[in-house]
């Protein structure tokens, strides 16, 4: 069956249990994306809303960074080994490598915000350089690639990403990864977690010309993937870039909250889920 | 001495001689700069201007492909090499990768018209594969390296390249490259082509956010040099992007004509040059 269900159920006097058995008789797939519409349906039944959906669900789209697999710690230890290398080779205290990364993040930021290229550690390296007036030219490169080589090298999936995409992949559920950054990298990224086999696309913020959460990006996924916005999830850890661009552009929205942030308030409907284990 | 006199000659009664003279006794430094205003400042007495000015010249502005090194045919080199890799990794035929290509570099160029990410390789071969129907997540890599190493393997500077950096360099005049691409890319060219110890800044459009033409990039590359725009030359090979580029930013523009088209109508001035060498 190339098409799974996906089933909203919007009573409050429908418990868990009925839901799985209703929908279970409503469409004969129903078990197999169970997983993905139980929470959801709980924080639903407490709006006190009555009204039974069903809708075809074709795709499932993640973001990257964080969310499929734990992007903070790695960063913290590229940076550091970053620095290191710009005080061995430039006799400059690593702790003035730290601040001129940070100052020329920012800047770059500032200078080119919502596109891809803010991000790129080329980019950044080379302003750090030319902050620190030290030679700019050639470089960089040298730091990209301390910086990327020890990101790439100490990142694993999350737990439950490759079991996840695996059932998605064998249910022929399509796969997508939606992220900000470059291309170059983030297929670095999906080799080096060992996931390309599972992912049937992937857009980056610099193919789509846009960052979440402009609703493009999201489009631009969908449409290489032939599915319609409301016959899709999205699952990320950002709330503003990842569960409000995915509302906006009309997906349904699952917040991947693993540091247990308060939830924030939102005028529309989203699952939030502590681990990606929860929809296995 | 620090900063090189530039001194362009408006009057038609002055010979080139005697301009030499005439520049020698008002600027000591005259001769040392003299290659890069000679044919300059015929072209000027032919217009019967009579004025004469002197100005600083600070700084020299590159730019890349096709100026420093001849891109047209190392991209063709490395274009069949990414078809052939094709051919043997997916058994699809050459002739239909080069196709794909060119489809793939025709829709970015229209989705992302004047930033760098057009020009993205990992991108075209990302959208390459994905019109072939070939899985496209992380096998971009694959032919992205291909392209790549096969013209950075190929690539050497043009004649007169290596003397005339190293001429403005040991002259203390500020050298850079102002050019459209992303930043990593080019990088790793100025590495191959031998060419960075000679250069003080590099601007990618991909840094700019914006491409030739606009006056920003050749803006962004003269602030980082801490130089006025009246105060640089700028030498290209486009004469839309470089030429007129540079005129608008007001740069002094030198057109890099090797392949010997004829020269543009234009309302401004500028100097064509058939080959870097005549700036010895």
């Amino acid at each position: 069956m190339n098409v799974c269900s996906y089933v909203s159920i919007r009573t409050p006097s429908v418990s868990v249990n009925r839901v799985c058995v209703f929908s279970a008789k409503k469409t004969g797939n129903f078990f197999s994306f169970l997983f993905l519409c139980k929470k959801y349906d709980i924080m639903e039944s407490a709006k006190n809303i009555c009204e039974v959906t069903a809708m075809a669900l074709k795709a499932v789209l993640f973001d990257l960074d964080n969310t499929l697999y734990d992007f903070s710690t790695a960063h913290k230890l590229a940076l550091r080994a970053m620095a290191e290398y710009g005080e061995s080779r430039f006799d400059v205290p690593a702790r003035r490598f730290l601040l001129a990364y940070q100052q020329a993040d920012k800047q770059l930021k500032e200078e080119l915000p919502y596109v891809a290229a803010c991000h790129n550690r080329v980019l950044i390296s080379q302003r750090m350089l030319e902050l620190l007036g030290l030679p700019s030219v050639v470089t960089p490169l040298e730091l990209y690639e301390t910086y990327w080589s020890t990101l790439l090298h100490s990142i694993k999936p999350r737990e439950g990403v490759v079991e996840l995409l695996s059932r998605l992949h064998h249910q022929r559920i399509r796969t997508g990864i939606c992220t900000d950054m470059t291309a170059h990298i983030q297929h670095r990224k999906i080799a080096a977690l060992g996931i390309a086999g599972y992912l049937d696309v992937m857009v980056s913020s610099e193919e789509a010309g846009v960052e979440k959460p402009n609703p493009k990006i999201f489009h631009d996924c969908l449409n290489k993937l032939h599915v319609r916005p409301n016959e899709a999830l999205f699952i990320g850890d950002s709330f503003e870039r990842d569960v409000c661009g995915a509302h906006a552009a009309g997906l349904i929205p699952f917040w991947l909250n693993t540091t247990n942030e308060p939830a924030p308030e939102a005028d529309f409907r989203y699952k939030e889920l502590h681990s990606l284990k929860e929809l296995l």
